[in-house]
């Protein structure tokens, strides 16, 4: 995969409150008053991720921000959900000098914007110390912490610690605590237990007005920079700002252990499958690719499938939604031709596929499906001629499209057919979940 | 897949510290002292597993203990890791009501052992109550109080409590805390944060002396029945017994959100595809089985390969591991034959791995590996020859054994050798991790 600067395509959609374009882009959707009185300047929000961490919890060598899932650095997923926000105008990543290099070729790569670095500091809270001194010379109004690992945060709950912070001067997320939290007593007995229901886990986002914050750093004791874990405690120590506390999702959790790698790399597999892009090379085929669809639906559960007739130059990229749909079905119905299945009309679609820049982020599943009667072809020749399709995908993975062939037995008997369409959704479905690299090229038969 | 009882195959090896057969198989190697002075008989343990829960957090309808991870509902793997464990003479699982026939065929299905069942209460301590007042009447020296949702408990933290139980009167795992825990004001502000280091999250296993804590819960207000989370907290403060708080590892953590279901599938997933057995049908190929157990061992990284020449009547099930090895690849090379890979060892050999009851607890996936030079077999024919893997895989889902084929190129060409083992085993390691039941039947090509 060749990093390709700009070829990264917009993320529309995602930035739902606020235009980017703006000269200040804070959100519209903030409540009256919030950083728009008369005289005063809107808001500036900017966003501090410490990324120092060694990550000796997670039982690997490579610290857990920089570990790899769907082959791409999980810090990457962290700036893309961060730099979708369109009024976070300044994104401040604290890394170690000996991780500087490697975090500029990440955002070199997968195209991250808004982006600066600052050195991290030898503890969690030295870390975020640089990264708001970065911040110091031309300061936001608000600046929101962040945790490198922490992959799935939303604009929603964003939203709602920025705007606690410019009420309260400072506001964290928080969870309902999943154990029971115990004090030990010094020889290693139960001192007491707290009730569950009067605490709360302290998680991230976290956001501040920025002279709350960089006061309180700024008078910090060593102890604090050396065992402090709370940055709210800080702002309350020091700049007696008493944080408002804003309930979050549970996608918040923090990516801790090596089965938070496996978890995290499930959901985004799941995210990405939810949608199917089904494309037909001909107006004819529309009621056989219908039934597709409608198998596909159940078999991949609530998914979202569109269909899109390919035009012929295959050149028009605004047929098929290439914004969130990173699952292509491409169906040739060689029942209803005379001529086979075109390997020139697939090149091309595939190299539309390239040049939108989709699989920068994530790898593309691309699924040609043919069909025909196997009771008039027989299925040998008709496997020979398809395997073109392997030299196509071995091509293809080098840019994180995985291609491979579905040959779907079109029988005349009814419940044949509805056999192998259901046989084929599976085998579709497992290919989009999966994402496989070692099964592109494979050409499977429904 | 049939129910089979009995028919699944035993543990060996698990077991590590007792000896299953001895009347009162507490470990020996527990501390001496331990429930052994003489004149008083050798401890007994049980087990109770409060399983009445809804899994309101996972946002999903059945309780998260029935969801089923890689086809099996997460409590049998609960169970089966507490079962292993031969010195829990009685494990007590308290069901609601409405649950009971099914636990009791999940019981049946998988094949476990030591089960009673009582009913749950409407929380969590009235379900243990009730579990406790099952054991009353037989009662155990000490008492193990577990979660359902905890399906990778190991024997050893199982000991470590118990034995910890024994000398204190109660002992429970604890572990760091990954979040600073918080106590919120009235107003949804921060009063104050916890010291991190001097708190722990209280996990599972606990265990205690059956006398303490069946007299703490004798003595629970409604007030402990209904909000009450701790049980240690019980013991202490109805029965003036400070549990010993025992470190334990991180796989001790409760399924709790959806991500954890995929973190548990994942987990298992990894563990059942560290074992590979290599089976060959004649001495002739061990070089070459050899090369591909290497390329295999690289591929997936630390994984245990073994290898066996299965011996022609395909019954011989002492030669391959059953044990724990749920990967078999079956590798024909036709290279060094006039004759084709025959069709009926293969089926001789898949009866007996069928008998074995090995594909109860886990899918079982095989490959059977074809070698052959492409270049003097023209590949059509070839593919065309092998379609009875189809149908016999077909039959084999059913009994939850995924088989699929790969037909490998054996080369003349050193290069080219290399390049398709290669390709061979990423499809291999593929087939394994992923254990897609939708690739059953399907004939790859490396």
């Amino acid at each position: 995969m060749e990093p390709g600067p700009l070829s990264r395509p917009a993320e529309p959609g995602i930035c739902v409150s606020g235009s980017p374009g703006a000269g200040s882009a804070f959100p519209a959707s903030l409540p009256s008053g919030v950083g728009a009185e008369p005289g005063s300047r809107p808001g500036t929000v900017a966003a501090v991720l410490p990324a120092g961490g060694c990550g000796e919890r997670m039982g690997v060598r490579t610290p857990k921000q920089f570990c790899r899932v769907l082959e791409r650095p999980l810090i990457s997923y962290t700036l893309q959900a961060l730099e979708r926000v369109c009024w976070i105008k300044d994104i401040v990543v604290a890394v170690t000098a000996e991780n500087m290099e490697a975090m500029r070729s990440i955002i070199q790569r997968y195209g991250h914007k808004r982006i600066s670095l600052a050195e991290a500091g030898a503890t969690r809270h030295r870390s975020i110390f640089n990264g708001l001194k970065a911040l110091a010379e031309d300061q936001p109004d608000v600046v929101i912490i962040h945790d490198a690992v922490r992959p799935f945060v939303e604009e929603d709950i964003l939203l709602r610690v920025v705007t606690a912070a410019k009420e309260h001067g400072a506001a964290g997320a928080i969870r309902p605590l999943v154990s029971t939290v115990i004090s030990p007593s010094a020889d290693g007995c139960l001192e007491h237990s707290l009730d569950r229901a009067k605490h709360r886990a302290s998680e991230m986002p976290q956001a501040f007005l920025f002279d709350v914050i960089y006061k309180a750093y700024q008078q910090c004791s060593d102890y604090d920079f050396e065992f402090g874990t709370e940055c709210l405690q800080l702002a309350l120590k020091y700049s007696h700002t008493k944080a408002k506390l804003v309930e979050g999702p549970p996608d918040l959790w923090k990516v801790t252990y090596k089965r938070d790698l496996h978890a995290a790399e499930s959901v985004i597999k799941e995210k990405i499958s939810q949608e199917i892009c089904v494309v037909m090379n001909t107006k004819d085929e529309e009621s056989a690719g219908h039934l597709l669809k409608e198998v596909l639906k159940k078999e991949l559960n609530c998914v979202n499938v569109t269909s899109t007739v390919l035009d012929h130059t295959g050149s028009d990229v605004q047929k098929f939604p290439t914004d969130q749909c990173y699952s292509f079905i491409c169906v040739n119905f060689a029942v209803f031709k005379v001529v086979s299945p075109d390997f020139h009309e697939t090149q091309k679609f595939l190299s539309t596929l390239e040049e939108s820049g989709l699989s920068l982020l994530y790898p593309v599943v691309v699924v040609l499906v043919h069909c025909c009667d196997l009771t008039l072809a027989p299925l040998a020749p008709k496997m020979e001629s398809l395997m073109w399709i392997r030299s196509l995908a071995e091509d293809m993975k080098k840019r994180n499209i995985l291609l491979s062939g579905l040959l779907l037995n079109y029988s005349e008997d009814e419940q044949k057919l509805q056999e192998s369409f259901q046989q084929g959704a599976s085998i579709i479905a497992a290919l989009v979940k999966d994402r496989s690299p070692a099964l592109a090229g494979q050409l499977l038969l429904a």
